[in-house]
């Protein structure tokens, strides 16, 4: 950015947010690295506002002299989402984590965007009611709209499209809109909500959301068992699926990952394909779910059901699911992850996994597979050093063919974490012409493409 | 239309579908008038495509001369989405409503928009499956879609938009696009999908439709009560919500709804305000909700619980249910029907209705009352004669301050019937600045303004 122009928009900037504007090469570099493989790339400056208000203000600070916007939750996105590529202020909502309005009367909850998932389930407790979508990191709502986010709970609760209400955003021009009401339903114009929800920062910024809670249930009961293989053990979950078994979650993890989960968290599974199941409802129904899917685990070879009935043992469980990544990097210290994230129709997933874990045996590659089974959507856990170029090559191309699979069976390159710069090269090859009215849509509503520019949609 | 354009644009129809261009005085007529009060507005042509192909090329010809395209599904539309305001070409897909796949597997079906609902149930039957969003009308899929309906089971199953995979859509330039793979969820790019449900035919022609299918359940039981009270009835449907019974069907119906449908459908209700009930599930769970709802509904003193517990009573009762719209207009010998279709959060329903019978016992007006109450969602069914200009003005009156009363409770104008041409005048009110994002985008998408003008955007 031309030394002139930065010191006005410094200046700009200062006038709004006074210290709240930092240039320290620190900060910068912090928020110019995601969680992931990517090369990092700071921005000019990050700004920390508290405002819907203060938001515009800055957007359009950065309007008038034509320069980036990237929008900032927690930092947790795997595909370089919030790297500046072209610079710019880099807009950290941290500081706005607030509940503006907790409505356990309409089950929903209005939000600052910036509050995480871990502080909102903090501010939740007691109430008798939930979010349900998580994703591995401790994301921010505003963020995880942003990617379209899910996690562990969407086999059953759905994603974050399925989760929001309405959609406070700052557009381009520095104009605020709210993109619903807060009627459950609505056929009133374009569904604004869910173009928002996914768009990555690249039409507008996300500042405040509705999101719905959902009450409690009687009883949660989670489940560990181990198959003979791969095969058996995502059958039994496509089988699971197709029986209408309204399971909770139904996570499949690897040997690979069971024994980065053994070492990482200190404890003893079988290092064998493994499901981590979770039923949700009254005891009655919980009970005939158990029985239902333990019944269909068995006739596909699962063994070494270990039951976690109370609360405390079932949160360590999936804090431990939770942990996987860190657990799979942890296998070669000092790496970084690359995570492949394809979503498949469930009637292609053993077969999808299958045809990957081949190939990843035929690499020599070291590779955890573990994924959301119940939706169809697996990830590739890959230690990578940044500066080992020939094991990046590699990692690289078994997610290129891996995307060329899913897509060949109906699938999308991308099930829950968004395309950012990782995944631009293959946008034309999944969405063919609707990529030409995704372009018409951003250059509508982003003409300077000032919006997060880079990400999400292909030059 | 200039006569020299028409006779060209027929040579040229005909060139494509031969036989199947329509200038026939009827059918102009028929596909100009809608299931409503709106003054009819006949098209230029109608024609009958067979495949997305033929759909493209009939775009590609209006595209040249700018004249207008209306698609047409079964024309039940309330809000007169069909009414060619500025003549053109309808473009009426019944013709096209063939299953192109059913796959059980991934608990879906890729099908011609033009399929109606009785026909996609009469498709369905015997597979196990059904397709679970049924407003009252026999309509097409294609038109639910595009107008993002819903109807009795939405509380349970959700509206069009969570019941839709992908679309297949022409755009005003011919272009055709798949809006979506068949994975279940995906986190690549802009959400095309769901711009397209409920666009109401501004944006683009939804051709095909890849949608969901779910498992019948074990046990459906479905249950009548009538109540002291609007307010008790209500309060009972909004306890059961906020308890999180996960009713399939909450239907309430007031006491005029009551007469009307014992008199068109010859029953013997009592006539009073009554909710129809669902519930689905395992033997077990449907036991439970019966139990916690009849409990509730006691509590708000309801009388004469009917249990209907075989499949073609529970089908009986549900047919009435559809047929209370043409019950209502049947009170007024020769009436057209005014529905209005406000949905607000669940914590506001009571007082919205009682609010608004006030105001109905106050003007005289023959106005019956019944929603989806479990939505937050309901209609005043209006029966009115074409040239009755008093009532047609007391009614829009009455329907304005509803909507004013619903958008000030941060409700919607439409819960489910849509824009069309009926609620333009209230899209600035309910969404401010945010009506210019959805300018923009039909402008970027249909610069010439030919897809179903004068419809969803006023302006």
């Amino acid at each position: 950015m031309d030394e002139q122009i930065k010191q006005s928009v410094l200046t700009e900037l200062k006038q709004i947010l006074s210290d709240r504007v930092s240039i320290d090469e620190t900060v910068l570099q912090e928020h110019g690295t995601g969680f992931s493989y990517h090369q990092s790339s700071p921005p000019d400056f990050v700004v920390f506002p508290h405002t819907t208000e203060e938001i515009a203000s800055i957007v359009n600070i950065c309007a008038n002299h034509q320069i980036a916007i990237i929008p900032f939750g927690a930092g947790t996105s795997v595909e370089g989402h919030i790297l500046a590529v072209q610079g710019g202020v880099c807009i950290d909502l941290k500081e706005m984590n607030k509940v503006l309005q907790l409505d356990l009367e309409d089950m929903c909850a209005s939000i600052q965007a910036g509050i995480t998932r871990n502080q909102l389930d903090a501010l939740l407790e007691g109430t008798g009611f939930f979010f349900p979508v998580g994703p591995g990191a401790n994301a921010t709502i505003g963020g995880m709209a942003a990617t379209r986010a899910s996690g562990t709970n969407a086999v059953r609760y759905g994603t974050m499209k399925d989760n929001v209400l309405s959609l406070t955003v700052v557009l381009p021009g520095g104009q605020i809109i709210k993109t619903a009401s807060k009627a459950k339903k609505s056929s009133s114009g374009y569904n604004l909500t869910q173009l928002f929800i996914g768009s990555e920062g690249t039409l507008g910024i996300i500042s405040e959301l509705t999101i719905k809670l959902h009450p409690y249930p009687e009883l949660s009961q989670a489940a560990v068992c181990s198959f003979p293989s791969i095969e058996s053990a995502i059958h039994t979950a496509m089988k699971t699926i197709q029986q209408g078994i309204a399971v909770a979650r139904i996570e499949f993890l690897d040997a690979i990952t069971m024994r980065a989960i053994n070492q990482y968290s200190h404890t003893d599974y079988r290092e064998e394909p493994t499901l981590f199941l979770e039923f949700n409802g009254s005891a009655q129904l919980v009970k005939e779910q158990v029985q239902r899917v333990e019944h269909l685990a068995q006739e596909f070879g699962a063994q070494g059901f270990v039951w976690e009935m109370d609360e405390a043992s079932r949160k360590k469980l999936w804090r431990i699911r939770t942990d996987a990544a860190p657990a799979i990097a942890a296998l070669s210290p000092g790496a970084q992850m690359m995570s492949t994230d394809v979503c498949v129709p469930i009637s292609q997933l053993a077969k999808c996994i299958v045809e990957t874990q081949a190939e990843i045996e035929k690499t020599g590659l070291l590779a955890a597979i573990l994924g959301h089974v119940g939706d169809g959507n697996f990830h590739l856990g890959i230690p990578i050093h940044r500066d080992d170029k020939n094991t990046l090559e590699k990692a690289k191309g078994i997610n290129e063919r891996l995307v060329k699979r899913a897509l060949a069976m109906d699938g999308t390159c991308s099930g829950e974490h968004g395309i950012g710069i990782g995944k631009l090269s293959y946008m034309s090859l999944e969405h063919g012409q609707a990529l030409e009215v995704m372009r018409a849509i951003k250059h509508a509503i982003d003409p300077k493409n000032i919006m997060n520019p880079g990400k999400l949609l292909p030059e």
